[in-house]
C-alpha cells in the first residue's frame, strides 16, 4: 500500500506533482537540493521565460492557479521574424486566437510552491542534498547542506523530479543493470540579454509575438515580460568560425550585432555589459530508459526527457507528464503496480518524439523561417488546414494546440504531412499556383495514397 | 612537463600504458580499486578468453612478453560451426596460418602486472577507490579500502583505463560541460559454462578453431584452453519467449540445451550446476567525446569505448591505443600538449568504427554462420581475395589480420564491399557460376565503378 510519497526536486513539476498526490490523500515529502529560491537568488537576474502552451495550461487549471498565472501571461499569436535587411515578417503560430504565452518561471514555480507549502499532507525541506537512495530499503538519506545533519526519510515509492541533471537518475545509472542512457549537447549554446523597456515604460518592439532574428546557424529570439523587458536569448554555437568562443572582446560584440542583428542593437543599451556578465549555458538532450525501477523509483520531467529549448514545450511536457500520471490513477484506481509501469510505456515514446521535434526545431526557426520556400509553405498548410480541418492540422498545431495530440502522433504525422508537402513544394509553378484549387486536389490525393 | 603519471586501472590496457611509459623515464602510479587479484579471486573459477589477434600481439611484443603469451596460446585457424540438426562446417578465418589465439585473460594481466611491479619506475597501488580527481589541482585522492586510509596522489597527468564502468569517466560526466555519453545494452546477456577435458585429459572437440552454435537470435561459442577445457559462453536475450528469464530450473534449462544444443550437452556434465552458480551479465556499448580533458587526464581502453565482445578485439583495441599513443610520442619528441589531442582525434573514430563493427558481428556469427547463402558469399570472397590480394580483404581479415589499416577504414571498405557482394548474391545462377570467371570481372567492374 503506497502512503508515504518522497519526491526530489521542488521545481514546477515536482511542486506540481506533490500537489496532485497530496489532494490524493498521500503524505508527500518535496526534497529540495537548494535553498528556498522564493527568498533568494536562484532567478534573480535571470527572467527565464517559458513558452506556455496548452498542455501546460491544463496542468495549471488542475492546480487551479490558472487566474494568477493568466494575470501574468503574455499572449504570443505568431512569430516575428527580423531579417538580416532590417526588414520584418509576421507569421501567426495558428489560427484566429490562438497564442502561446510568456510566463515567468520563477512565477509559475513559486506560485505553485507556496501552494504546496500550505497544503497540510506536503512538507517541504530545503538544502536537502541526496547521499543515498536504496530502492530495496525505500530509504533515502539526505545531507541538509547548511546543518550538515544527515536525514534519513523512508517511503513507500519516490519520484525524481529533480531536472536535466537528476540525482535519482545518475544513481540508477550507477545501480541498474541494463539502463540505457545517453546525454547530447547540440554545437549551440546560450546566452540571455535584455532589451529594457522605453522611457514610458512601454514595449519597444510588437509586445504580443515571439521575436526571431534567424541567421541560419544561430539566432536570436526575444519574449515579452509584463514590466515591459523583453528577455533576449542568443543562441550561437560555443565553438567554431562565428561562435562564442570568438566574442572575447566588447569590440568583437559590438561588431558581431551590428552585423546580424542591427535593428536590435539600439534596443540593448546594456548589451555589452550583459553579454560579459551572463552565464554562456550548454543545451543537453537526455534520453534514459527505464523511467520507472522496482516499482519504486519513477523519473519524471526533465530528470526522464530533458530535451532543447526550440518547441517550447520542456516545462509543458513535464506537466503533461503529471497529467497523463493522474490520469491513469483514476483509471486504475490508485494500483501503483499498474500505474507506474503504464506511465512509462505511454510517455517514453512521447518524450523520445520532443526531443527530437525539439532539435528539429532548431533548425525550422533559425534557418527556415528566413526561407520565402518555407513562409509559403506555412501559407498553403495553413490554408489547406482551414479548407479541411479534419484532414490536416500544421505539425506546429499539433504539437502546441492539440493537447489531446500524443507528441509520438503529431511526429508520426507531421512525418506524413511533411513528405507531402515535399512533393507540392517542388512544382516548377507552385509560387503562382500556390492557392489555386489543383493544390488542395493534389494535396487531398496525396493524403489518400497514405 | 610531464614527469609524473598516474594511472587508473591495472587491467591488462593500464598495465601495459604504465610499461610502455615507465620505459620512457616516466614515473608511474599504478591505482587498482580491487585487491591483488594475483593472489585473489577475481579470476578464480571464471577462465576469460581473449581471442588474440594481429593487433594484440603487436602490444603483447612491445611489452617483451610474447614467447611467454605464446606458450600459452591456442590457435583458432578458423570457425566450426554446429548446425542444430547436428551438421558441422569448418569455415577458415583468413588464409594460410591466419589465425586467433585464445588465451586466458588472467594469464595476460598477472604477466603484465608482474612485469610492471617489478619496474623500479612504477609504483602499484591496490584498494585504491578514488573519491575525487580534480584535474585543476592535478589531484587525486584516494581511500585505501582495507584500512580506509585517505592518500592524495599528484601527478602531471592522469590516464583512465579504469574499463567499461569507468570511473574517472563518470566524473568528467559529472564535471565536464557538453561531454558527449551513451551507453546502450544490447538484448543479450551472456553467461560462461564449460566443456571439460575428456578422462585422458584431451579436448573433446576440435583444438584449433572456435566453436560456435548459431541459432539466429542467440548463440553458443566455445574457446580452447591449454588445459583440454573448453570455456563456453552462452548469448541469450535477457527477456522475452526465448530467454534467460525463461530458464529457471533445472528441467528448462536441460530441455533448452538438448533442443538447441543437442551435440553440446553430452560433453557438458555440470552443465545445470554451472548454468544456476555461474552470473548472468550485461553486455554493453559505450561512446563518449572527449576522451582528453584539460591536456590532464586522458580515457584508454574500455573507459573510452567499451565494446560488445563479438569481433573479440575489446582487448585488442586497447593495446592498439597504447601503441598509437606510443607512435604519437616518438613522431611528437613527447610533446603532451600535441600527442594528446591527436590521440583523440586519431582514435575516437576507431573506437566507434569498432564498437559498430562488434555489434554487426554479432548477427554474423548467430544467424548468418547458418545460412548457406552466407558461406558461399564468403566462399567467393576468399576467391576473389586469393585472386586479387591487393584489390580485396574480406573484413574480418581487415580487422583481424590487417594491424595496418584502422577499424574506420576497415569498416569503411567492408560497407564498400558488401554493397558489391549484394548485387553479386542477388544473380539468379550465382549458386552454379560463383567459382566462374564471370563472378571476378563483375567484382572487378563493380570495383572500377567505386
Amino acid at each position: 500500500m503506497v502512503k508515504n510519497i518522497i519526491v526530489s526536486g521542488a521545481g514546477p513539476i515536482g511542486a506540481l506533482l506533490s500537489l496532485n498526490l497530496a489532494k490524493r490523500g498521500y503524505n508527500v515529502k518535496l526534497l529540495e537540493r537548494r535553498a528556498d529560491f522564493r527568498s533568494g537568488t536562484l532567478y534573480a537576474g535571470r527572467s527565464i521565460n517559458i513558452a506556455l502552451s496548452d498542455r501546460g495550461w491544463r496542468g495549471i487549471e488542475q492546480a487551479g492557479i490558472t487566474e494568477e498565472i493568466c494575470k501574468i501571461a503574455i499572449p504570443m499569436y505568431g512569430r516575428y521574424i527580423h531579417n538580416l535587411d532590417g526588414s520584418t515578417v509576421y507569421m501567426p503560430y495558428g489560427k484566429d486566437q490562438q497564442a502561446i504565452y510568456s510566463v515567468s518561471r520563477a512565477a509559475i514555480n513559486i506560485t505553485l510552491l507556496n501552494l504546496a507549502s500550505q497544503h497540510p499532507a506536503i512538507e517541504v525541506l530545503f538544502n536537502q542534498k541526496t547521499n543515498q537512495l536504496d530502492l530495496s530499503a525505500k530509504r533515502l538519506i539526505s545531507e541538509d547542506t547548511q546543518t550538515g545533519l544527515i536525514h534519513e526519510h523512508q517511503a513507500d515509492l519516490f519520484f525524481g523530479s529533480d531536472g536535466a541533471f537528476s540525482g535519482s537518475r545518475l544513481s540508477m545509472q550507477l545501480q541498474h543493470d541494463r539502463f540505457e542512457y545517453q546525454q547530447h549537447y547540440i554545437p549551440c549554446a546560450y546566452k540571455e540579454l535584455i532589451i529594457p523597456p522605453d522611457i514610458q515604460g512601454g514595449f519597444k518592439m510588437e509586445k504580443n509575438a515571439l521575436h526571431i532574428w534567424p541567421r541560419g546557424q544561430f539566432m536570436m529570439i526575444a519574449l515579452p515580460n509584463p514590466d515591459g523587458n523583453f528577455t533576449c536569448t542568443l543562441f550561437l554555437p560555443a565553438e567554431g568560425p562565428v561562435s562564442f568562443s570568438k566574442l572575447t572582446t566588447p569590440d568583437e560584440v559590438m561588431q558581431f550585432f551590428k552585423r546580424e542583428f542591427s535593428d536590435a542593437v539600439p534596443l540593448m543599451p546594456t548589451l555589452c555589459e550583459d553579454f560579459f556578465n551572463n552565464p554562456t549555458s550548454s543545451l543537453v538532450t537526455v534520453k534514459c530508459y527505464p523511467w520507472v525501477f522496482k516499482n519504486t523509483l519513477a523519473l519524471i520531467g526533465d530528470a526522464a526527457h530533458a530535451i532543447v529549448p526550440f518547441y517550447g514545450q520542456g516545462m509543458n511536457c513535464g506537466f503533461e507528464d503529471c497529467m497523463v500520471l493522474s490520469g491513469l490513477l483514476d483509471r486504475h484506481r490508485e494500483d501503483w503496480s499498474v500505474v507506474l509501469p503504464e506511465y512509462q510505456r505511454l510517455r517514453k515514446p512521447d518524450g523520445d518524439a520532443i526531443a527530437d521535434l525539439a532539435i528539429a526545431n532548431f533548425y525550422e526557426m533559425s534557418a527556415s523561417t528566413a526561407d520565402p520556400k518555407f513562409l509559403l509553405q506555412k501559407k498553403i498548410e495553413a490554408r489547406f488546414a482551414e479548407l479541411h480541418p479534419d484532414k490536416w492540422i500544421p505539425l506546429y498545431s499539433m504539437v502546441t494546440f492539440s493537447p489531446d495530440l500524443r507528441y509520438s502522433e503529431a511526429l508520426r504525422r507531421g512525418n506524413v504531412q511533411q513528405a507531402i508537402m515535399n512533393q507540392i513544394m517542388s512544382r516548377p509553378e507552385i509560387e503562382s499556383e500556390w492557392n489555386q484549387h489543383q493544390i488542395e486536389t493534389a494535396i487531398l490525393e496525396a493524403l489518400n495514397d497514405v
